[in-house]
């Protein structure tokens, strides 16, 4: 089977020019089909100041609501996903911008309401690859926003890594998917004042005494949930960590295994 | 030749939810291979306001700026053209929201600065129809909003009747291509207080005797001079009017001869 390389980069990557320029000239270059999926980062919540408009947070969690759901439709679908979408136009990497929207390629279902009602926020249910599939095959790039809907003209807030992750597994009876998550840091860190101190290697059984023990905690939870979800679900390669890793033999960061 | 139908709506139609909906509902069953090009109505204008961001205009036509093509391309790209294509998957059309950036479809260059700068608009130069080809072969519909880039990062407002009739164009070659301006008129008016007085044929000649005799002018001028450059570059049939032309066969719409 071909590989498919699905790649999320989160808000640090996204609000760094910089940062967000280097990782597409080196994306743009990586041979074969791949997919790209952007977080949001700190532009809807700045859109939400100018417009007034209140950021509603519960335990961490973004509540979204009518205005919310337009600001990030705005920020994340609009301004971020077509300004990467013209960036890697110009390094002649082909692509298209996608919410789940499009191709009715992510549908979800509002998130039920037990403690929170988080809103406009849409758990997905099915990914349906076969438009993604046509484009692959012709060498375009998609490029995913976090938004999703739900088939009956409903957007929905979606969180970016759980697109990546379903995406990889929508794809894994298709191809070899490999699954990376790039942020700031170097990988999963022992100790979050050490940037050197990379988690190499994570299974399930290591997983549950780092959490036992405190060193992997808040954030970085729904994030490697997210990654066993993957591995545990064909996703043939999970890892976590900086661009470098795909570009630099030598650079240290974070697998998932079973 | 298979035909391929090019349809605009206006921002009246966007403006006004329950106009979008039937139009929506309408274009969702048409058979064949449709294209859907959208303008942007007033949201921009009324984000513009939340934001305190000064609209700039001169002669009617918007100035972009920096912060102006943000706005635009949040309203255009994100909010209006993802739920149009949410709207489109409940009705069973399958769509992808498209920018001239997407798939690299839509090529321009800033607009040479004359008397006025126009700040970030761009002036079409080229239509690629390989990757749309690849879409409509795919029973899939295109949906864009008047966004376009000049390939290397730099997006573009641009005029929405002027990227529907280069669509048509650089379609004509492969498709026979019928484009369609659809707004709140029945057609263009002799009298703009009559709207039964729909001129039915418009060409060349009459033309140019209706601006010579004042009856055609204003914002109606640079949608004609788009219907006549279709109709003269191959475009089989170029009309305007309401959507109800579509599906109503008696009907008025004016429709554009060479």
């Amino acid at each position: 089977m071909e590989t498919l390389k699905i790649i999320k980069i989160g808000g640090n990557i996204i609000d760094d020019d910089k940062a967000l320029n280097d990782f597409l000239a080196g994306f743009a270059t990586l041979p074969g089909p791949k997919l790209l999926v952007h977080g949001g980062g700190k532009l809807a919540t700045k859109l939400a100041d100018k417009m007034k408009v209140e950021v509603k947070m519960t335990n961490g969690r973004r509540i979204t609501d009518a205005d919310t759901l337009d600001i990030i439709t705005m920020v994340y679908a609009g301004k971020i996903n077509k300004n990467i979408v013209a960036k890697l136009q110009a390094l002649n990497c082909n692509s298209i911008g996608f919410s789940g929207a499009d191709g009715n390629s992510i549908v979800s279902v509002k998130r039920p309401v037990k403690e929170v009602d988080f809103g406009f926020v849409g758990d997905i249910e099915k990914v349906n690859t076969k438009t993604l599939n046509v484009l692959l095959n012709n060498q375009v790039t998609p490029v995913f926003c976090a938004i999703t809907h739900n088939g009956k003209g409903q957007l929905f807030n979606t969180n970016a890594d759980t697109i990546a992750s379903e995406l990889a597994i929508g794809f894994a009876n298709q191809y070899k998917t490999e699954l990376y998550y790039f942020f700031e840091k170097k990988g999963v860190l022992k100790d979050l004042n050490d940037d050197n101190s990379v988690i190499e290697n994570i299974n399930t059984k290591s997983y549950k005494k780092f959490i036992d023990e405190g060193i992997i905690a808040d954030g970085m939870l729904p994030k490697l949930n997210n990654c066993f979800h993957a591995i545990e679900n064909k996703v043939s390669k999970v890892c976590i960590g900086n661009p470098t890793m795909l570009f630099q033999t030598n650079s240290k960061f974070t697998t998932i295994e079973k």
